[in-house]
């Protein structure tokens, strides 16, 4: 008797351990682009509905932004039938780069999209299917950024209605066992021609950095990265939450937003917490959180631990912070 | 008017900032190789030493490992002396690699004596040459281990008698920066051989994983390899803390050893704390921290959040961990 591939039993596994409080007969969307990835996903969760009687859902957003990309994404519909899903979506969205970079207006854009799909089916859960490769490249991208823990915690394996079980860091599953999944199974895959196109950072960390870090610090840095990156989450969120409860705290106490926060309670707090507080009462004060950095927060910080008689500190918004009476002000400057 | 090279001034603002505390008169030891870090760092320290009047001590230790080391060490305190130390001191140590790798024991080795020279001269502080560029090395190498948040936080600025005044991230004090700063000054610097061999995983990231990692994602990564240490670190330190008071906590509320921990008090506990509280636990019974990972406190973990009735888990040691009638018991097994 022989079981199943190995990187075929994995993927089945990432998808029974993430779905296991999903009640029977419940939805689950799968989104799919094409890659491997998404389709050894959803084949993954084609085998492990059979028990619990879920709905399988599988869901293609076409971005428009490749030539083709509406052949393509009727190509990955038919896909998705033949892997045996309960129902096939697909849906066009318009990308606009405004500010955002295009991959993050194409990220935007491809979640407004999937959670309205959640609300149509009536979705338990929408399923993602990043792997540790992509994480590693998520941490990596994070750190050359240097905006601190957050960044470096990467991808979370369940956020809002979304799964990705394949971010499971006791499982470790990787590119290849998807790779190596559709071939066994002899699922065809599409391959993203903006894999290869240098010019995001992205596929340089996937295609040159990620190699090299391998060749030069020993095999096994994706593994490591993704186990950092599962370390630090939980440590930030505790974080995050010491903080609100810091910053609730300190504003009830405030008497109106004019009088400012209390020096000395501010002073008392945990480096840790203070920064994090006064990220939050910069933004409260409308300094636009996308364009607040870390510098900006040790500055405002400075004025609480390294008070030497400093006049003022200008954030974006633009927002003042300003030191007086024994309060710290962060106001819109008048004038 | 022109002021001292930007290079000089920034290393001269680096040792005033660390040492703004040193009382006037106090010893400061100055931890020196030869090389431009540390050399850099004592002409800085030399300089600024004039108003607070404190005693200049240069401190080099002779690792025995290279042939002519002697005679490199007897080169190096004619130069701390030519800098304008007051005092100038050298030791000899015997690097016992045991079962340490060749540079853990050489640091073992340097520190145990550097504690000496602080103990002898009455140091306030012994100060030591890193630099950003060492921050971002230690960085990549933690990630490399994937032994979470701790490792990504780099260096301590401070610790115990010690200071590192160039790892003040908010002047970002570089390896170029004590180059030149030493070149202006007309100091002559070593070139540790060591320093090229790549048989040393820092110094592959030196030479060959951060130049990549520039070339791809930008210049400035080590810089915000450096930030992203810096903001990691009180967070590390508030969460180890934390974990600290709930250990604790916990064990004072355990009848004797035997007992165990009550299940429902550790699951009470964020995930962040309980994980790091279970590590202690562990420690605790006799497992050696060296060898216990994160894998091992994941497993144990699921003992209280994924309990299916397994039996135990086997730790290093060896230490059984068992959950039995609502307790979780860490004992060496019996037998």
């Amino acid at each position: 008797m022989t079981g199943p591939h190995p990187s075929v039993a994995l993927t089945r596994r990432a998808v029974r351990r993430a779905l296991a409080d999903v009640e029977p007969g419940a939805t689950v969307v799968v989104a799919c682009s094409g890659g491997p990835d998404s389709l050894a996903l959803l084949a993954a969760t084609v085998h492990e509905k059979r028990v619990p009687g879920w709905r399988v859902v599988g869901a293609v957003v076409d971005h428009g932004l490749q030539e083709g990309s509406a052949a393509h994404t009727a190509a990955v519909v038919r896909r998705m039938a033949d892997l045996g899903a309960d129902e096939t979506l697909s849906a066009r969205v318009t990308v606009d780069a405004g500010g955002l970079g295009p991959e993050a207006a194409a990220r935007e854009a491809r979640y407004a999209v999937l959670e309205q799909v959640a609300a149509h089916t009536g979705a338990a859960t929408v399923l993602l299917g990043h792997t540790r490769d992509d994480q590693a490249e998520t941490v990596l991208l994070g750190l050359a950024r240097g905006s601190g823990g957050r960044s470096v915690a990467g991808m979370r394996p369940a956020f809002e209605v979304y799964r990705r079980p394949f971010l499971d860091v006791t499982l470790d599953v990787s590119r290849d066992d998807t790779v190596t999944a559709c071939q066994v199974l002899g699922i065809e895959t599409w391959h993203d021609p903006h894999n290869d196109d240098p010019g995001y950072a992205r596929v340089r960390v996937r295609r040159t950095v990620l190699p090299v870090l391998e060749e030069q610090l020993g095999p096994g840095i994706a593994a490591a990265l993704a186990r950092t990156a599962a370390q630090l989450r939980p440590d930030m969120q505790l974080l995050d939450e010491l903080a609100d409860q810091a910053w609730r705290d300190l504003a009830a106490a405030a008497d109106g937003a004019t009088s400012g926060l209390a020096v000395e309670s501010l002073a008392a707090l945990h480096d840790a917490l203070r920064r994090r507080v006064l990220h939050r009462a910069a933004v409260a004060a409308g300094a636009p959180a996308s364009e607040l950095t870390h510098e900006h927060v040790l500055a405002v910080d400075a004025l609480l631990t390294d008070w030497r008689g400093q006049r003022w500190i200008d954030l974006p918004g633009p927002v003042r912070a300003q030191r007086a009476q024994g309060r710290l002000l962060l106001e819109r400057p008048r004038g």
